[in-house]
């Protein structure tokens, strides 16, 4: 998808830095344009250069990493010129108490707002102090949806009836663009002269967004539409559907689907949270619920998306996802007079542990600290133990916001409360 | 919201670096219960060398930045460890026609996902081609919505024309707590016992939300609840709603509202997008349109989340605002046989010139590059050309993507199209 | 909107009616080809006979009915054959304390679902020994939204522009059309190259569809096109929205926007529905609140669309428009430890005392059991007594199903819960 | 459900006419508590009378019908006291070219909406005009979803791997309440401690819900809960989702899903509809795609709610079953220069051809007239062709409705676009 409209310049004798910085100052040359003899280093540098002319920019701290460049600018970004810096901070100890993590760990976090950091790492405290997080998750599986164009319903159902009957097919072709794709549905839904087929995938350890579209594009170009004669229109339909929020992936889930939950008695809730149940119940009622009801909101929680945001941007995930994973439903119940129990719930939930930024010199580092580790043995562990790390500090940092609304609050609100009242009898 | 649950340790002889490393790595010490007077370069050093015993993980590369750790650690990121470093590329230039900016920028992406920088370029490059984007940002506002408990429809009414006709005290003390802020509007919504009032705030150069919370904080405690004695159960009852997908925000806006358009005729389709008129309008039809309408979405575009996230990264903006961003409607329509009228649409953009992560040293850096700097003069102004910087490259992003899936897909599935075919006659 | 396009047989001599039934049956002509200057009465009986002949089935029971056949056929229903008879049943007294009816009215429900009245019933029972149901109704307004074609944002802000600049004549000229329209809001929405304009009017006691979509048809034909040169692509865009569940109405409103609430103690909660406080808010809180965000619905609600049916069916209101009416939000909230505060709340209620199905036969009957007569002293007096009524009568079925949960299925359930079970330590 | 909470008076001396009128008007006793003896028409009657002296209304339209009121009262309305009258009108014929009609139908329409009739008929001479409406119905099955409590998420896990491994028994007892029922699916949902189960069932000629809901009853009473020890709170946890507008539905259909389309050329269009193909598909893309998306709708269509709703009241269906009906997409797609594909879609339209309000008088010819009539032989087929019918008269008075835009307004529209314009150089 590079752009290759404007050709190289002829290379015959080859040019200074000082002249390719002139050029791309000039506008002669594009970003993109440079000597393919370039070291990485020497583009980036180079690129920077003619942005400091021409902007009267000093770009020192977008040039200061420890990145190894032709990775990262082979990889993941092209054009490259440095990196941003954002901040990391440590929360935890958090306990987890999952299927494949059953004990402590320290979560980073990457993110510029105050407070958050804090206040998650107030949440694992309390958390601690009930004993953990239960959590769950679950291998949805990566989705993608190619979009086919028909006739008309008749052919529309011949369409569908040749795919249901060609299944061990369809999957021989995708699975064999990697060893790491299972085949898990076809799920298609169809109207007029279109026709979405939303394939999902086991990807293993990885987010699995680019396998999957290349399996998709295998099948589609080499055996669904030369066999059907029914054309593709896009490979992507949005019906799988990517980084849009959206009911499909709500009701069927998408990524990881993630459950974590604990049980806070009254003195967690007083100690560690400065809140106490009823309070807390009601603020779930009055905000999670019907706040987010009158909003017509795909999300039922308070701020699912902070931390996710944090978490995604230190490990390596793509942080575009992020708006998938704010949809999901936070609930607080009483629990006897003086305990709650509260949970979070989040359908659609893409990461990964390798692929995509995970191998960036960073982020390598946030996942080893949180010992996510792929093992080609059990393929899928690693990405599934970091789910729950996610499902965990979550609920962590919902628990503490949720507290803050009522202890702050609350709290002064109750204090000020004059005598004068507009309550009429009804 | 800073845990203070665990008292700091009695400080008498003060611990030297090896034995805080040893306390935090032994669990007996928490990660923000460092002693004050160490500077946060030495807390940061102190908290990597226990992360590094406990998970036999060098953390060589997370230490390696340039940031002012002094401000991050307060204004940002709390138990400050270092940075993730996130590539960042350039695309552009970008030609803009817009009311804060008529020119062109270069624009920097901070991404891991491999392509986008390219394409995204490419799309810039049909933009130049066709004469600049036009693109136009409204200031809609930031909001902050507290959440009432009345006793019922009767106190409900009440309430509601008591707001109402205090909205003159209601804007002095809510005004009086910034110099940035004017109260734009206060939208109410009730059901039950239960009062949303959506406060929408102009907050100049700020993504605002901060100030609007402490501006309505003190509107609830000092003004409405003693004068109503109607209870504030939360400063945000999620009918703001902040970085959740929701309808209100689709239909009042909030942050900014971008248009951003551009006329492509055929020769810019063919030479700088690989593709025509005609099929782009086709994926647009059964993607952007039927898909999102299949998967239940609310965003009926292809990835405006990914380059507001590679944006919002770069610039310093709250990522988890790119929930919001993802909502938005694209056109592609033709005009005459061969050409296309295409525009992206985006009615929920939280950003800011200032605040937030946007004076972090790289963060500085990529709004300079962008010519992004707040002038006291003209509040606003600053924001407002950042906003029409986002319309504008997440319009070159869209079209490049849109293009791809004609080009690469159409073109070859077209090629491939065998001569049986499931069509039947109807 | 009738179908010219077979011409009328020429009339030489007139035919009989058996020569009438014989064409019809034949097929040679269709059922509103019948000569004028037949009574509708007998047009009725020639179109039944050739149905009956066509399709040998008796049309005894349609063919029998006490309508005005003149009017109904003229004002209501063409090709007019018969009618539907719809059973009709009686609930009540139902006590409203509202501000357009404060006592007990016998409310008509045209149904053929067995039970609905019988539960209905008991609702208002219950509400009666709590001393009757608050309700307030607003009136929110009719609207319709025209949808116009500009060539972008720049025109389109013009073209808004226009719109706020010329609002005074806007206003004369859509009021010009009738005697009981005032227009309150036009409020725009607009991407690409589509603007809508939601009109939103008052129109009396009448629900106004009809009333409203002429004087927009006057106002875009006669004003707006010709002065701004922008086209209007369709009389109704949609963003109106007119019998589609829809969240732009959800939180506008349209027609009316209803609330009803009322407290029930112990007592009435046993001996009235034969439930308690606690089961009656569980119920609530998993079914009404998150089963419908399970589902991802607009109803928050057990069953609002089945008495709004009925009460719309038995006052000649449009059924359509139980589409709308079937958004809303149930609250039951526990009230001291045994009470509960039990509320409906519809954003999204047309309906009317005058026009549409309201001057039939057993519909005018129907109102007249209520006491919903207009008066054009006070218009629209009479469509807001409907509209309490409404609340109420809601309020009441809502109550009574959802007691029928707990008290028949948690109950039942309650006792032949065994000892065995799946409840693992966590 | 009756409520039985006032016990009847004890019978003594049997009361006269008179005096039972006189009690009922006195509020000494309530209009359920005549006695039993009485037959229904003298309980109507009696009814009636003394509403006329409270009320002061003569009801004698309402009187006046022709249906067997034992029947009636039982089965469909209690407190029965007469009926209400809706104007039918006869539309087509209707060229459908289904699986379970390949022919020609006269369709009996239930409305008070002047022009409905009208307009519908004219789409079928278009139809008619063009070889008819290709429709498919199939039987996506009705739903029922019982809500459960656990304790959280390892309880739900254990109690979903219950469900899962005792299939066969839930498939034999939910079977064994009626010949008629044939389980589908129990899909699941679970968050926190909530799970929903949503069984789906074929059932027949049948619209289902009763009979779904009585299999749900017994499979949670007698065998889910005594076996798991988990709690049912509700037999619906609105996950069904029943008369509610809701993406779960749209996702996964409900009742029937149906397809319907047709090619019109441009004489058709002209003939038939005063339209031709541009001007159609453009009111298409602005209203029914771009204005419903501005609205948030589920509704991606003009009108389905109209002539469903008059459908549904003519032939005995459940009218409130309408809201869901009116979700569902229209698609009108240019075809060569002239012509038009032009489709309806709607996933969950429930219905039946017994049970319900079929049996009812007038109900029971218009279903007669459609040649609907259950065989014993092949269930579910008449239900079927039902459906096809609705698809076919959607798509009808879709047409129509949407032609009526274009030629109507478009065209007024354009002759008096005035030289004036707000077009400015973009």
């Amino acid at each position: 998808m590079t752009d290759t409209t404007s050709p190289v310049a002829p290379a015959a004798p080859p040019l200074t830095r000082a002249e390719l910085v002139r050029s791309l100052a000039a506008g002669e040359r594009r970003f993109h344009e440079l000597p393919k003899d370039l070291s990485p280093e020497e583009a980036a540098a180079i690129r920077r250069q003619a942005l400091e002319q021409m902007t009267r920019t000093p770009l020192k701290n977008i040039a200061h990493h420890s990145l190894d460049v032709h990775r990262a600018s082979k990889r993941n970004c092209e054009n490259f010129i440095g990196v941003a810096q954002i901040p990391m901070g440590i929360a935890g100890p958090l306990r987890v108490r999952g299927k494949h993590l059953d004990g402590e760990v320290y979560v980073p976090l990457a993110t510029t707002e105050a407070a958050l950091v804090a206040s998650t790492n107030r949440g694992c405290s309390a958390i601690r102090a009930a004993g953990g997080a239960v959590v769950r998750a679950e291998d949805v599986g990566m989705t993608r949806a190619p979009v086919f164009r028909t006739s008309g319903i008749v052919q529309t159902q011949a369409f569908l009836q040749w795919i249901k009957d060609n299944e061990d097919e369809i999957r021989a072709i995708t699975e064999g663009t990697s060893n790491h794709l299972h085949l898990l549905e076809v799920r298609p839904y169809a109207f007029g002269s279109t026709v979405f087929l939303r394939f999902r995938f086991d990807s293993g350890d990885a987010m699995g967004m680019n396998m999957v579209t290349i399996a998709c594009d295998r099948a589609v170009n080499e055996l669904i539409e030369p066999a059907t004669g029914v054309a593709c229109v896009g490979l992507s339909g949005n019906y799988c559907v990517d980084k849009k929020p959206a009911a499909i992936n709500f009701q069927e889930g998408r990524g990881k689907r993630i459950y974590a939950e604990v049980i806070l008695d009254a003195g967690t809730l007083h100690h560690n949270l400065k809140t106490n149940a009823r309070d807390l119940v009601e603020v779930q009622y009055r905000k999670n619920l019907l706040g987010s009801i009158a909003a017509g909101s795909l999300g039922f929680n308070a701020h699912y998306a902070n931390v996710l945001a944090a978490l995604f941007i230190a490990t390596g995930q793509d942080p575009a996802h992020v708006v998938e994973g704010s949809m999901g439903v936070t609930c607080i119940e009483a629990r006897g007079p003086d305990s709650v129990f509260a949970s979070v719930f989040m359908p659609d939930v893409p990461l990964g542990a390798i692929g995509g930024g995970t191998a960036l010199d960073t982020q390598r580092e946030a996942l080893a600290l949180l010992g996510v580790a792929p093992d080609p043995e059990r393929p899928g562990d690693a990405a599934l133990r970091l789910a729950e790390i996610a499902g965990a500090i979550v609920l962590a940092s919902e628990l503490s916001l949720m507290a803050a609304f009522t202890s702050q609050d609350l709290a002064r609100a109750h204090e000020k409360l004059g005598r004068q009242s507009l309550t009429l009898p009804t």
